[in-house]
């Protein structure tokens, strides 16, 4: 079972006699459950008995029962209600929309609104770039799914995927101060997705598309990329291969070895695994191999799209076949992005001495973190339970906080090597061990580090577009 | 020439000599060039002279021009740079989307991202209708438009007309705390706008249609009525009628007349005077002529479209033919959403006895209102700077509080008129006068009532959906 996560907090409300040794009684009841205990509130205290509110954290859902259910075994004791923190922090959604100007007279209306605003819709009609200086185009970023492939639960659709594009919307402002909003699509077609962003594109300055399957997601991408005069980020893709770089590039430095030397196997060849892998080309890993279900790709075999057609041909030098489990054997680095539970520890003892294990699948790594770091020198997943991390939002925002800054309308490979050093050198030298390979996601160097990066990469200097000297009609 | 305007504020920053009348003499012309001065501030005084920022009202571009070189022509004076206040209050765009949780640390993460959300999305997955208590659905607003008819400007598409959706999106928040955000589309083909806004919708608790031209807009607002479950309003069209029938039912007080007796010629039949004409209708008004810029609409002709149609065959019972001029001989109430300076003070001069002339045509009305007050009772505007400024701001935030409080997924005229009416009862018996038939937009009273209104026409009661019992899973 894995450890309890704050992910599913609980709060039982649970009525108990009023007696010395009642909240000790209920701490133990959690504890033998396997409950983790946050807090332990009394909130009614009468002489005939107490209402005490305990908060724990269980590890799903059916540990919460089990947990509330050794509360209300206790003698004595009976439990009211439970709420779901989880559930409680989304009630009513997780963003809002401000007013950045005031509106406290008529002044104010007759600026922000009619009969002001009109000379400056004439302004951006006689110069469209003025979007940029005048709207929120200038810091607004397009959060975009159709919900086909949502966190690690599959093609839950548009309106279920919502809390997720929230979620990251909420975090491009915490660590960027980039205004996102989430474009949740009631349509899987590829042609209808591009025409629609096309059409949603002037309130934008940037489109980060979020969890759409694979293939569909690479034609998205490279359509919208050629037909937009904004950047287009797909995060499963650019944000994973940017932050698999920063770790590897740090994941390195710890055991010594050098990406040019190293056998690299990446397990899982959909939207993240093609992303990591043309970035680690680009870098200049030589030996990579990348497997699908069946295993490392045949570099002879037809390929159902032309992104596993590329992967095929430009990957696996040495030309080996077999099962992940079979193609390991002597690897330096895996990278999994792909599903649980696919390796366990004594397939990682297969590997090369000093091995890199980055098993990324979510919430269930590829391999239990624990068993892998019984024969890996450096281990890494995307839970944030366990040491190292390799979390998407060391990237995103700083990326699109530097694409926004710098004005450009296409990304480059540049730009994401430039952001995953940037990363990767937010660990310094006197930090950098087998347990810390990547940054604090709370690191507050790390966003304006990964922002200067991209906009030195675009070949930019800091844009004050904001300057009261813009403000001419 | 109108009047000075804070719409068209600007800052003029001059050297002058550190003279003991300087200031007096830049007021001085000020004024003399015909501007409002709002503010003199000395930002810099030094031995060689002062640096003065010179604010104040122009009444137009051109007029800022003149009074510039105006405060040039002052000997011993230099004009370093004009700021134009307006433009100063766009800069960087009106809007910015907040987070409403903590993500202060790893547990608000897991929380209101992964993996916690992960059990918020299957919630919505299983039950859809749990969108709208987890997510931002349950008060979010969509202000869509294609740029086509964008206030009086015209066709100046949609990224020109982004600062009127921002201003829009910014009312909404302040008046009644709806999350509004702005949905420029580049593209005006009705049936690729239908589809677009019912791929977005899983985001929206409703759809506000925006400066979409006739009668393209009612093509498409009467079809995402019929296949949307989320409420749409079209505000040219129903939020101008709400506020024009909660003015009339004021000025009527005020002349004591009733709707059931009077002659009603409204200009302009287009999506705003359609709205007007059948909420006028429902309404009891029995004598109401339509006219476009050929005259009153002839019950016998073919007309355009079938908007049209219904006003020619619904409308002028005594069937009455001629020009506007014409038609307005003896009529009680002229309703303007048309075209500036159509008629001047002896027109309404021929109109029965207390005559009633709503003048709505923006930024200049049908008729200037100071020549039609010295022949009307009443006399009202779309303008901030003449009294009874009939402004859909008395509506919108409201009604949509309203509607997104009582989950309704679709609008009738019984919502309306019970909205007009909610606005009219919020001036107080005291208080009415012809110069006083609408409350202020600042009325805090305004908004909460309409919502009230609307709710209580819907057959809700106020629903408490954050509440925190609501929180299981």
């Amino acid at each position: 079972m894995a450890a309890p996560s704050p992910g599913y907090s609980i709060t039982v409300r649970a009525e108990a006699p009023a007696a010395i040794d009642t909240t000790g009684t209920l701490a133990a009841a959690v504890a033998d459950a396997g409950g983790a205990l946050t807090a332990l509130d009394v909130v009614e205290s009468r002489a005939q008995g107490l209402v005490v509110d305990v908060t724990c954290n269980a590890s799903d859902a059916d540990h919460a029962e089990r947990i509330t259910a050794a509360i209300a075994a206790v003698p004595g004791v009976k439990v009211r209600k439970v709420s779901d923190r989880t559930f409680l922090l989304h009630l009513g959604g997780k963003l809002e929309v401000n007013p950045k100007v005031p509106l406290k007279h008529r002044d104010d209306l007759s600026r922000a609104y009619t009969p002001g605003v009109a000379r400056v819709c004439l302004a951006i009609a006689a110069n469209p770039e003025d979007a940029r200086r005048l709207t929120i185009k200038r810091n607004t970023v397009a959060v975009v799914t159709d919900g086909s492939a949502v966190l690690g639960l599959g093609n839950i659709g548009p309106a279920a995927a919502l809390p997720v594009m929230e979620g990251k919307a909420a975090l491009f402002k915490r660590f960027a101060g980039v205004d996102a909003w989430p474009v949740c699509l009631d349509t899987q077609d590829t042609e209808e997705i591009i025409s629609i962003v096309k059409a949603l594109a002037p309130v934008y300055g940037g489109v980060n598309l979020e969890d759409i399957s694979a293939p569909r997601c690479f034609e998205i991408e490279r359509r919208l990329r050629d037909e937009l005069d904004i950047p287009v980020f797909h995060d499963d893709q650019h944000g994973t291969a940017i932050v698999v770089m920063a770790a590897l590039t740090n994941a390195l430095r710890v055991v010594g070895k050098d990406i040019g030397d190293v056998r690299i196997v990446v397990s899982g060849v959909g939207a993240a695994g093609h992303a990591i892998i043309r970035l680690l080309d680009a870098q200049g890993a030589t030996d990579i191999v990348g497997c699908d279900r069946h295993g490392a790709l045949d570099p002879d075999a037809e390929h159902r799209d032309e992104f596993r057609g590329w992967i095929a041909s430009n990957t696996n030098p040495r030309r080996v076949r077999g099962t992940l489990k079979e193609v390991l054997a002597g690897a330096d680095v895996f990278v999994g992005v792909s599903a649980p539970n696919l390796l366990d520890g004594d397939d990682v003892a297969t590997m090369a001495p000093d091995a890199i294990v980055f098993a990324l699948a979510n919430p269930d790594p590829e391999v239990d973190p624990v068993a892998a770091s019984r024969h890996a020198a450096v281990v890494a997943t995307g839970r944030s339970d366990y040491a190292n991390q390799i979390n998407n939002v060391l990237a995103f925002p700083g990326f699109f906080r530097g694409l926004l800054d710098a004005g450009v309308s296409d990304i480059t490979d540049d730009m994401m090597i430039a952001a995953a050093t940037a990363i990767a050198n937010c660990v310094h030298r006197d930090e950098l061990n087998a347990s810390y390979i990547v940054p604090s996601v709370f690191d507050p160097d790390v966003a304006p580090a990964v922002a200067a990066a991209v906009r030195h990469a675009a070949g930019a200097h800091e844009r004050h577009t904001d300057d009261p000297e813009d403000a001419h009609a």
